[in-house]
């Protein structure tokens, strides 16, 4: 069972003296820190800040760096929000935005609509590509948060070589649609279509009246969970992207709430099913974004609370860690290595006395890259074969 | 010189506390700690547990995951026996089975016989292979420990592209003899033709009456450490598979007793004859692989009561490590990373006071592959160049 406090990771600067994990009181962890080994992960490189989706798959055992655990802008905002993303579809992150009469940009966020108007938006749009459909594929955009949209290309023989038609300043116009090369033309011929459609929608709004795409993007092709590791893989997360990124590795997404009680009984009740457990809790991370430390301290005793309905299920491989670092002087992801802990019965329990960055730059697992931590939990349940003989 | 305890690292677990270094008395490495860096080695990958062979040639500065250091369980078991294998040669793991009588297999161990009934089987096997010798190729067999031996050939051209004959189930019959491809087909020939002979022997044997190979494999092209490192190195150790993978990377392998007082007797009688000396005590893998703290604390104890005599050579660098952990309480090899001390008047002396896995991970050196333990003991020396200018 890998349990996944988002953002978990936080730095001591002269205004806040101590981390997230050093302020709050851990009873459980701190007793489970006892019977463990810690140590830490960097997500990428020193000095390198994951995004949300890297962050995942290296914990997933893939090399973030690797072509093949690259994810794209576009699917992993469709991800992020939910939209199922299928293998060949095309995904690209689109912006509504405004434009002066020239046509030449004047706000990449069209002042940021209201996520309502947002909906009527794409509904409108939805309606009028179904009414005219673009060339050799199905195209729709769904809705997210204000001015951000996912369109996606679903068909045969679809690439996602085209360029962003964002050209990401104002005072010129949107960029045409263009494929990279001729394997993209028939793409690019399918999204010229759906913009002009677009456009014709969009002529009369006040403030959204372009829309700007980037980021156009295939699913990775990532060997799944089974394949890789001869392990049944359950999800449990509460927000999309995090479900979005196990199912791109071929985890099965288990439904459940947001809050961590929530989420470790979705567990409890799915217990008999999977062999192995991603069990995600997010607002770590969102209280580090806010440079609330009081509040990622709240999410940190939450989890503690909680964590003896986990523990009681007796995972034979039990190991907390994050992402990466979300510290909340910085108000964002950030590049400092991850405390980890790691609890079974081969871990050679290293003397730590708690789960924090001090304890965890100390323990005898030492600092690792992210992408190796896959291999560590499957020798701890037995499941490597000896390399050599 | 590399001293290197077999199976050196442990682990802490509820019922076993303290580490085998942890628990024994050790006053000459202690005492040697104090003037020395401390480190630890990954021999592979974090999680990954290496066998003998890959355990050895990373510290003799391989990396073992590069193609050039994959020893097949042919060699490996052929060096391990100290059946002398060329390069040329091909060899294969062989067990003596037992098939019913519709020829399926119904023991792949033969009821485990004993080691004086396998000496018989292969002597007579090697006379009839003398009578009837196979094309291409002169074909022994050599007695192993009960049930096992080793298939040898030795020719020209022979390709070790052969499938294994053992289909690693009971109530199927042993696979026949098949090359990967046409570049194996004058060796398959051959060990066809050896195995015909072979099943006419064994015909009439109650339980060894079926012969299964596994492995086939050729000396690596390792490049000598006299080419790669400029050293005369010698080789010390009790057992047959130190032995050979040492003399696979090209060091003279000097005869010596098992224990830790024989070889480093030897050692000293060698003095003048060699630049690098490896010296191997195999105990302590043993008492680890029998899940014995006791006997593994006595081991290391006998090599520090032996260790004055080796320490008043005053080698000019002198390293105490292993080729892996083999964790009592695990009764195996394991991924554990190995404590290593490093001693010369260049080590940086890093205030540690006891060789112990709790000082390892704490000590100056860090934790690094084990493949770069021999740049670090050479720059030591005084033996590296500047990189650049």
């Amino acid at each position: 069972m890998l349990l996944v406090i988002d953002g978990l990771g936080d730095i001591r600067t002269e205004t806040q003296p101590a981390t997230a994990l050093e302020s709050a009181a851990l009873p459980t962890l701190d007793g489970l820190a006892r019977r463990s080994a810690l140590g830490r992960l960097v997500p990428v490189a020193p000095g390198v800040t994951p995004g949300s989706g890297p962050g995942h798959l290296a914990l997933f055992g893939h090399d973030p760096t690797s072509p093949e655990a690259d994810i794209g802008r576009g699917v992993l905002e469709a991800l992020g929000e939910g939209v199922p993303v299928a293998p060949g579809d095309v995904a690209a992150r689109g912006n509504f935005a405004t434009a002066d009469a020239a046509g030449n940009l004047t706000d990449r966020r069209a002042g940021r609509i209201p996520t309502e108007e947002c909906r009527r938006l794409c509904a409108a749009i939805n309606a009028a590509l179904a009414a005219a459909p673009p060339p050799g594929a199905e195209v729709t955009v769904e809705p997210g948060e204000g001015h951000r949209f996912v369109l996606l290309l679903r068909g045969q023989g679809l690439s996602p070589e085209l360029e962003d038609t964002d050209p990401q300043r104002l005072g010129v116009p949107p960029l045409p649609i263009r494929a990279r090369g001729p394997q993209g033309e028939k793409t690019a011929a399918a999204a010229r279509h759906a913009m002009a459609v677009i456009e014709r929608v969009l002529a009369a709004e006040p403030r959204a009246n372009r829309a700007l795409l980037r980021g156009f993007s295939q699913l990775p092709h990532l060997p799944s969970m089974r394949d890789l590791y001869h392990l049944d893989c359950g999800a449990f997360a509460g927000y999309p992207l995090y479900r979005g990124v196990a199912a791109a590795c071929g985890m099965e997404v288990v439904p459940c709430g947001k809050s961590a009680g929530e989420i470790f009984a979705a567990v409890r009740g799915h217990w008999d099913r999977f062999d192995f457990f991603f069990v995600h809790v997010k607002q770590a991370d969102q209280a580090g974004e806010d440079g609330d430390l009081a509040a990622k301290v709240r999410v940190l005793e939450e989890v503690d609370g909680a964590l003896t309905g986990l523990l009681a299920l007796r995972p034979a491989v039990f190991a907390v860690t994050g992402d990466h670092s979300t510290p909340a002087p910085l108000k964002a992801h950030s590049w400092h290595p991850v405390p980890l802990l790691l609890h079974s019965d081969s871990c050679s329990r290293d003397g730590s006395t708690e789960l924090s960055e001090r304890a965890a730059a100390r323990g005898e697992l030492g600092t690792i890259p992210s992408y190796q931590l896959f291999g560590l939990l499957l020798a701890n349940a037995g499941r490597l074969a000896k390399y050599g003989a």
